[in-house]
């Protein structure tokens, strides 16, 4: 591509510094499935940053996520998530194929839950017709771009509390979300049963993590991991892109990079009075509502993001390799459809 | 390590082609999932190789299976594979789990299946009681270092043909058994509905290929290979590894260089006379039964693996990276033993 | 119970023209699994009720609801459905657990589905990452006593025809459809792929029959009958059941008489002020808004069920032992909260 | 059938009091899914014959097999059993395909499992590529007509609990071992974590019974059964089979009888030098081995069932309806074939 795309942030390459640290674990022999010294420090490193009680690496996104609700439910146990959720658009049906699970779509305004969104989906407890609302799950960054405050997050975590229920939070982007928050991972991690750690849109290869916050939840994990067909023989190779992201926070300044990027474009784009921004810009996304023909005529030479319900909602996306010259070369771009 | 390892060809790193091929794919932004130059390599490269009429790329050995089966069973339909194949013995369960098959293993002398071990376990068909016999499973190479003929091959599809079955072939270590055999890789494939073809163990870092020799199958591979959590989001840096693989035969190199060296550990331990090797050695391995006491003695500065059953019987396993000198020095202290 | 309850048909008894068909059958051996003269007219007269390719018979509403999806869909299919659905709602999670298939549910008015309604989840169709819509589900009487018009399920079947999707209707309650539109049953049957055929709330001990109306989509039906865990081994006992209910249509008049009993539980609240009936009484249930402390009072001596959202609104249901006394009585008794 | 079928317990209809007992529960309403009388009197009854903590009641052997199975394992757990098994051969795979578990099939020469024979099958506990034995099934009576004996019984509970497992008993013909041992049904269920109570082979309609010894294992029970399609509406008809066969315990008679014709079967054959009675008759089956010739000439009139693996292998089986004059007009036509 000529262009930067501002189509996702897996559509950028991987951080140097990640793929230096797979040559660099590349020599020798290693134990295999992770009983190496690249895997030792990738879990000490992360069960410190997130006070988790065990963690576990996977390759994929959906794999991190179906690992993690594997976890958490009985097999009549459902999750209550949002309608525009990963989980439950994105997956390609996985939690309730290789888990049996129902989830429980809400509509929200803007990709978050709340308990008030929630409490009419906790019906039927305890009637054995009905699945039994177990687990709120959550995305932080949500897919409209958003962060939960640290606020809502604890009121989530009360209102779990009060109900007998799990919170789960997908972290896709929880690198975005602390950028964006200027907390830690343990201060986002704190609330929930269970996490993900996303590697990937960070600047990884192919690498996500399973953050287990209570360690009495993590006993069949080992297996469960193997069984989902994520148990990687050459784990080093995993856990040495996290090794690399994890030092000096890495991760933290490709996140903070991709915000500043979006932030930057929203503020191009702001006093365009045709152009709506349709969320507010908390993280690496900007969703904006234009004319179809300014939409048709901006793609002719730059790749984005349609959204799925209109023509008219575009989703423009930075990523950590998302140059400020990027950035404002798109920017005249949108003018110039004016 | 500071001794190279004879436990597994996955305690091997990777091959310094691979590393590099997945350097040089992290230039710029590239489509997301797949539809990128790399992967359009790959899928081509394979597809010519196999004489495949569709190819898709995921993470792990389990992954490749597992999808490969889900391409080729109904819900009441069932898999005759050998009791020590890695599908029925170590996989986790993935097969049942995920798929919901029964696997019906059969005991083998060598771990190769024959249409007279596998025609006592043809029975019942017809009767809605019972699971119905679909798909004979086959390793090559075997669990065991053994390689089934093209003869062998033949006579397989020829009876599953004759009894309408569809045959698979976990070809994990399936360069082995090509440089072996001397064959093209289209050779190994053509008896076959559905394969995997192993990069991972030949000198990958996690890449491996479901190859789909009839087309007709692969209509719902792409689905499939989502919901099993294994697509990738930057499919290119799987893809770059099979590139590597297939540029020049790199694959055949390093599984012709493998399996000589344990032809080599073989020689070396031929005339010891309280060491009997277990089977033909027609790959990377080398199954030996020797005393308790030598085997404790070895383990004291070397690894290896010790089979399930006993502890008298060892398994050592070369990789390709394992060198002459590697092999001579392991030999000379199993000879240290006696 | 002293009182006639009004809470559900399935909490009345049986017909004793069921029981004495199912003492009748009991008559010395019979060929275990269906395989018997009962079965074999049972199957006879569905089929030529239904003019259906071929019929299995099951024990509970639920199994031939999951029997009826799993001739349909392949594993990344996913079910649009009404969102106050038996399929969504009452099944316990038995088509995601059992096969692992999404459902896309769908907010009604009036229970019913409509082009108009599906046409928005029909997205993303050839896009892997998402579950594939692939069929539409109605119940027929819906679960708010509603009936599809013959008009209306022409149009379903055309935008199915049109769309590539199947149509399923869950007959629980087919009977008094047929009752109230007075059609036949092949006229209800012949718009859908497969449809079930309730016979426990008409009147039967415990009988379900899955109509297939394409006989080629019953291939596995019987392989997967029996893996559902609903292959009777004394089938005739089930199928003596249907006999009874089929002979001279005692079906119909079971049906008639139910919706008989709504129709005057209706007009006999239809002048008091405070009472709304919610939605067109079109078979044997009433469906009432009325004040809180009216619902408590009349909950003191007979029983019906409150619906899920709210307490204001009632389900008054008929079934084929309702006697226009017992109607009278209630209908004074609702009376009597004013 | 003209003549007394040898064929299976199943082909025998239903008890007179079994038929009678849901007619006479056929009283006007019942509040639906078991809160009835007829329902808590079988519970009731049940749970203290057995020294049971929780009874479930649903349909099928197959349901009650999987509903127990799915109350003991998690997802990476297998069951040891018999080759020979139900669980194994006759579910259709409904353990692999509804709970995802693999069942390890052991040879036996009686079809009952010894410590000396579960004891291979349990390695690689702790290792995460292998699925974890968790759970011992065996059949009582087996399915060669053998019982266990209590001593046998406690041997396997000892074990079990040194080893960390489960035990569980598949008791489709459970009436018939207590009958052979002369023991009470809590003397047999002693042992057991849950097992199963079959009604219909007994001479119920279709009645089965899930027993749970202890109770902290029957929290998930009701929303396990509705999710498996066994939660029944009219609980009340199944409920009231049981009731009849407890009733002065009719299910004791019962089994002695069929087992008192068994007895005689193998009595009047056993001075034939060309039949060979290939099992202790301990229940109510003769499996016998005689020339193919004579297979044949007997199943011109007569039908019984000819075992899976040769034609020579043949089982008789007797019912609570097979009379002495039956057993010996059999037995006649038996010698005529010689």
């Amino acid at each position: 591509m000529s262009r930067k795309s501002f189509a996702s942030d897996n559509y950028a390459g991987a951080l140097v510094e990640v793929v230096r640290a797979v040559a660099d674990a590349n020599v020798g022999d290693a134990v295999a499935y992770g009983d190496d010294q690249w895997t030792e420090s990738a879990i000490r490193q992360l069960t410190a940053a997130f006070g988790a009680g065990a963690v576990f690496l996977v390759f994929t996104g959906t794999a991190a996520n179906v690992l993690a609700l594997s976890l958490l439910l009985r097999p009549f146990e459902a999750v209550v998530c949002a309608e525009s959720s990963h989980l439950n658009l994105d997956e390609g049906g996985a939690p309730e194929r290789l888990l049996g699970c129902k989830l429980l779509a809400v509509a929200t305004p803007d990709g978050k839950l709340t308990p008030e969104l929630i409490e009419p989906r906790l019906t039927a407890r305890g009637d054995e017709h009905r699945v039994q609302p177990r687990l709120i799950a959550i995305t932080q960054v949500t897919e409209v771009g958003t962060c939960y405050s640290l606020a809502e997050l604890a009121a989530l975590r009360q209102f779990c509390d009060s109900e007998g229920l799990a919170l789960f939070i997908d972290g896709a982007r929880l690198a975005n979300a602390a950028a964006y928050l200027g907390c830690e991972l343990s201060d986002l991690a704190a609330v929930a049963d269970v996490l993900t750690f996303g590697g990937t849109k960070n600047g990884a290869l192919a690498a996500e993590a399973v953050i287990v916050m209570r360690e009495e939840l993590s006993a069949d994990a080992p297996y469960l991991r193997k069984q989902q067909m994520q148990l990687a023989s050459k784990m080093r190779f995993v856990a040495a892109q996290f090794n690399a992201l994890l030092e000096d926070k890495l991760w933290l300044r490709n996140a903070q990079h991709a915000n500043a990027m979006a932030q930057r474009l929203a503020a191009a784009v702001a006093d365009d009075p045709d152009i709506q921004v349709c969320y507010p810009v908390q993280s690496n996304a900007v969703f904006a509502a234009l004319s179809p023909g300014r939409v048709a005529a901006l793609g002719r030479e730059w790749t984005f993001s349609t959204a799925n319900t209109t023509d008219r909602i575009v989703r423009w996306m930075t990523a950590f390799d998302t140059s400020a010259e990027d950035v404002d070369a798109f920017a005249a771009a949108i003018r110039a459809t004016r």
